[in-house]
């Protein structure tokens, strides 16, 4: 299979935070907003990874796990939220791809970073079945380091399961 | 504060599966499903374990962070997916939820195993800010069992965070 | 066909009232959320029938008939909905599930009942013709005083149809 | 109040059969549809019955029973669902409601009964107290008719509580 | 093919304005509503336009074109949104379908003018290529002003492509 | 106020084209997709207009108007859809925000152009009165043609008002 540069399929998007995405309540005869819920933020940044991981294998994936994640800063209703997303490393038939989420107040134009987000995905056929996926093709000293910290968290992640 | 039990607050609950939750693709004339995203289930999973705050701590309550989660099966549409939560641990204003999540399909009874996660939540007064949470009350060996584990968890996000 | 108890297929599940479950209005300047409507409630009740109906049966099913449901108490946007369903009954090809719902304050605690419903629902196969339905074992008393009651729904239902 | 005749607030309003309204599942990998949910049918009903209701008092109006409802039919993704609602009766607080559904198939215009359903709407204040609805005008034979039937089933529903 | 008069598949129908169809944000600790979105309107429209074609046709049609559209009012939360849309003009493989909208202020019963809409759609077979469409019947003189002014709109989009 | 370049305020972002963006059908017993809804994509490109604006003015922003769109080829559930966005033009109170639509089949990286939308925005305030906008500081080439053009677009639609 050729080889392919994380370039070729990393993505920026952007999704405004929508009412739907927290956990409203009616207290003291008025409505409570608060923050957009961890778990809605969750869903956005698979959803993108899945994108790019679709982009870099052109087959179907699958999410396999989902590192740990710290919420940094909340969320607001109305808030613009930035999603990047690319290709850290290629395995056989898995990659890593990492997400990172900042917020954007469209009234102030002030950026918060929310997070940063590292999810494995899993190429597979129509059965559901592990195929091989692209290797990835460095093209620069980011995308090494990226690599290179994603192989460490590999290998974490493979002790911790034994 | 009065301590609360885990049963005080701890959910059962179920949702089938539906089509919003994939991310379908029309592919050689037929629509082609696959499986549920992670992100879906990440999604459910976070509400499930902000009722379990909700219920504990009687406040708002938001997610801090989410650990490492591995996607044991693939879920499909129309499978029903039951997840079961409680609180494994309060800190002074935080408080772990563990929420294991098993999939049923409808039509043969066979349960599959998902996967584990587990959340921390900080309760939070009406400007965010971290209020005290009720200390837990353990009442048997398993909710022992369950505190030690998060507790050493907690340790271990604490060391990785410095 | 194997009977079956009502345990083996009942349900208690949960969800949120959800802002997008009311019909809110924009008033005098502000938002008028109100209650949450009926027809969401029922959606839900719905719902939980067809789960516990597809536990049953482990074929398919369609609702045939809603009895009469008085909505007892207002449900608010972020109060947390709680059904209980199983089978109370069932005939040859169709099954009675009943379905009673209450509600949680989330800063409270305080319940609140809000109705009860039965539903008729009827197992079909893939062309949507009645098929039988297993037979239900009861257990307990309590089994019994549904049964019983349950069966004089359905003499009700079948004289007021002809 | 000034009194208001039926005609001042129905409705006939329409609405894809989405397949969001149903609960697909994913059998023999291929995707089973089946018919709508009635539980989505009763939420069409009942919003439906709500803008009736808004159009009759110009004031919030909250659902507070609906009557026994047969489906007649089972309704497909991708019919054209017609409900024309209207009021039937009203009392001192409350109002009936008379909604009835059928299904056009979009391909062959075949037009299907699905059922009829009746809803007492209570007009509420900002408090949710019940408040006085207008009177309803009868102007011919048809509404005269319908107020009757309505008057009976309020009748029976009276009985059936005591 | 014999040919159809407008009113065979013309359609009026209703929508809540729902919260969803705006962009709500949090500013200054409350909720910011504001109006309903020009897009969830358009997007209200074709569905409506789809119908119709559909109802025409008896077969499936896309929507190939949107004339441009001017929003002369503020759609606020809560108001009920009319829409009425019939065939203008049929060519041979396309059809035009004018749509109006209107709002109804269910407090006041207000109404007021939100705009008109002119969609080219064009019926399609399994493989999207076109195919011909019942020709119009014209039955009165406001469906010969319609025809007549949607065969200018007609060549006017004509002489723009060139 | 302080002039502002396209760039400062431009976005390009993804969305993959879901289900519920179409009017599926249940025809000859199989699941009937076809084309995704004009109408949706309208919804999205009127969504990222509006971010865009926000971005640009800090304030709110309406949509006034929307011109002729074609849509050039069909979208199909699954599809990657590429949305770039830029302000063409600012009057005193308004301004034009371009929008291409293209899309991407994630399974062959084969693109294809949907079309081109042109959208008048109008700055708010909090009821709802136009208020001024930002000017546009125009930095190359391409940002002079397309604030030319919008111009000229901007001359034709006072004159056809008139």
């Amino acid at each position: 299979m050729k080889p392919k540069s994380p370039s070729e399929s990393s993505i920026i998007t952007y999704q405004l935070a929508m009412p739907a995405y927290s956990n409203p309540s009616w207290r003291d005869n008025s409505l409570d907003i608060g923050a957009i819920n961890g778990g809605a933020i969750l869903n956005l940044v698979d959803n993108v990874a899945g994108w790019v991981a679709l982009r870099h294998c052109r087959t179907r994936a699958v999410t396999a796990s989902i590192d740990k994640m710290d919420f940094l800063n909340p969320v607001h209703v109305g808030e613009l939220i930035r999603l990047k997303a690319s290709v850290n490393y290629t395995g056989r038939t898995s990659l890593e791809v990492g997400v990172s989420i900042e917020v954007e107040n469209v009234y102030t134009g002030t950026i918060t970073k929310t997070g940063k987000a590292y999810l494995t995905m899993v190429a597979v056929d129509d059965d559901n079945k592990p195929i091989p996926v692209p290797p990835l093709k460095l093209t620069n000293k980011i995308e090494e380091r990226r690599y290179n910290d994603a192989e460490k968290r590999r290998q974490k992640r493979l002790l911790n399961k034994s």
